[in-house]
């Protein structure tokens, strides 16, 4: 086991709640009777998540989205966020970066916190939105013959980290795709959005459904298929990757990739066979 | 104005809910309609609010501890936080010490970030709360003719940082004032938690109040005499900073120091005059 995952192990043998699935998975969700709040913490360290060279406005607009996009895997509208920043060079494009996502997202900025600090700079975000739909949806509930899909087309990330020309703000400025989840959370049997790539996250909630994700190569929707490897590893999409009975009709655009089956030796089956074990999944930090 | 005021400054524009007041100042307010929720985040960076040598136990006390201490300031119940940690050394020992403040003051941990990085550690609490009492007391209740009440004594927390035996855990392991805040809101104009400095966060309350308040001397109880003025500037002690009418009867213990007054040329006035200028006020960071 890895620093990291030891150190969430711990992490969730303290959290007393069932609902603590936020460590590092889900969004956590709290039961107030006649209401269900979401409420998710994401942390962007300059030169892990985003280039010691990117605007700040750019951070900023990341920090906020990568936030919102853990509410709409849950299907939640937004409240407000807390934003926790250190102070730096161009603050004053962090603030337009915010400003701009904020007023995009129509999302209140409730409060934070600034601090002061040397060498790489560390930001944070606290999201907190209101379910649309109970029970609200995790990455757990994949049942075998239920359908996989997933929104959208994945690798314009990929593609804007690399330079490709007309793809940047798809890595600079992911949309995350709140209205999108909010339809989707009473039709869905299980929800999640790829930040870490898709063959990943999809790993990820077959093991956290106790099923095998098998995927059809052909139906997974890139955004470039002489990168097909790269577009099904690379995250930054924040497309949403869902299960749900395979007569479901949905209220969004969706790609069905694949169906889940019974538990089995390994969690994803791509055209039937596990994946390349030499290359990661995606995208592991 | 500081790069830090500036930014604060331009953030404020950018908050759209008028009860946005989380930008460094009092936690933030959202209203449910039958229910008030107070929510708050604090980053703490090694180096400068803990020092590199804290036991990882202490800092993740202490992280927990100033977020739960905001809380108190409201009146409010916790519902539960989440953390974000950066991966290093000694993470068995924040572990140990995350468990040990989550037991005490009986929290959920409801999720959170765990991040790699190098350098200066950085670490961030959330915390969401449920008002006992509305309207959720602020700093900017205080009224001209009102009495100023803190309670505890000040300066314990200085004592164990300057290695005063027997006043380590004051400062090392903050004891937020749940009960106390959750005892005093519906008797207070206004409340505060004393972080940094009783001199500075009066002066902060009385402009966010637009009034004086005059503080007496030798009505402020410290814990040392002999070291008057650094107890009454230095923070860490998080007691609780109120104004009340001045008949008013309390369900907690507090000392009665100062008297609000109407607005006048300076915030705060200590027996009659305002407080050296050459001396900082408190702790700025």
């Amino acid at each position: 086991m890895s620093a990291e995952n030891t150190f969430i192990a711990s992490l969730r043998a303290l959290a007393k709640a069932p609902e603590a699935r936020g460590l590092e998975d889900d969004a956590a969700v709290i039961n107030l009777g006649n209401q269900t709040l979401v409420i998710t913490h994401d942390t962007i360290v300059e030169g892990v998540h985003v280039r010691d060279t990117d605007d700040p406005a750019d951070i900023a607009w990341k920090l906020i989205a990568v936030n919102l996009s853990d509410l709409a895997a849950k299907g939640a509208r937004p409240l407000g966020v807390l934003v926790s920043h250190m102070l730096g060079e161009d603050d004053d494009r962090f603030v337009l970066g915010l400003s701009e996502v904020l007023a995009h997202y129509d999302v209140s900025l409730l409060g934070g916190d600034t601090v002061g600090g040397a060498g790489r700079r560390v930001w944070g975000c606290t999201a907190i939105g209101s379910a649309a739909h109970c029970p609200v949806p995790d990455r757990r509930g994949a049942r075998p013959g239920d359908a996989i899909f997933v929104t959208g087309v994945l690798g314009k990330a990929m593609l804007g980290f690399k330079g490709v020309r007309g793809f940047e703000p798809a890595y600079l400025r992911p949309k995350p795709l709140l209205d999108e989840g909010i339809a989707l959370a009473p039709h869905v049997s299980a929800m999640m959005d790829v930040s870490d790539g898709l063959l990943l996250d999809a790993a990820r909630m077959a093991r956290a459904s106790g099923t095998v994700f098998d995927l059809q190569r052909a139906c997974i929707p890139v955004a470039a298929q002489s990168r097909f490897e790269d577009c099904i590893r690379w995250g930054d999409d924040y497309q949403l990757l869902f299960t749900a009975p395979s007569n479901a009709v949905f209220p969004t655009a969706a790609t069905r990739i694949g169906t889940v089956s019974e538990n089995g030796t390994a969690p994803l089956l791509l055209d039937g066979s596990p994946p390349d074990a030499s290359r990661p999944l995606g995208y592991q930090h």
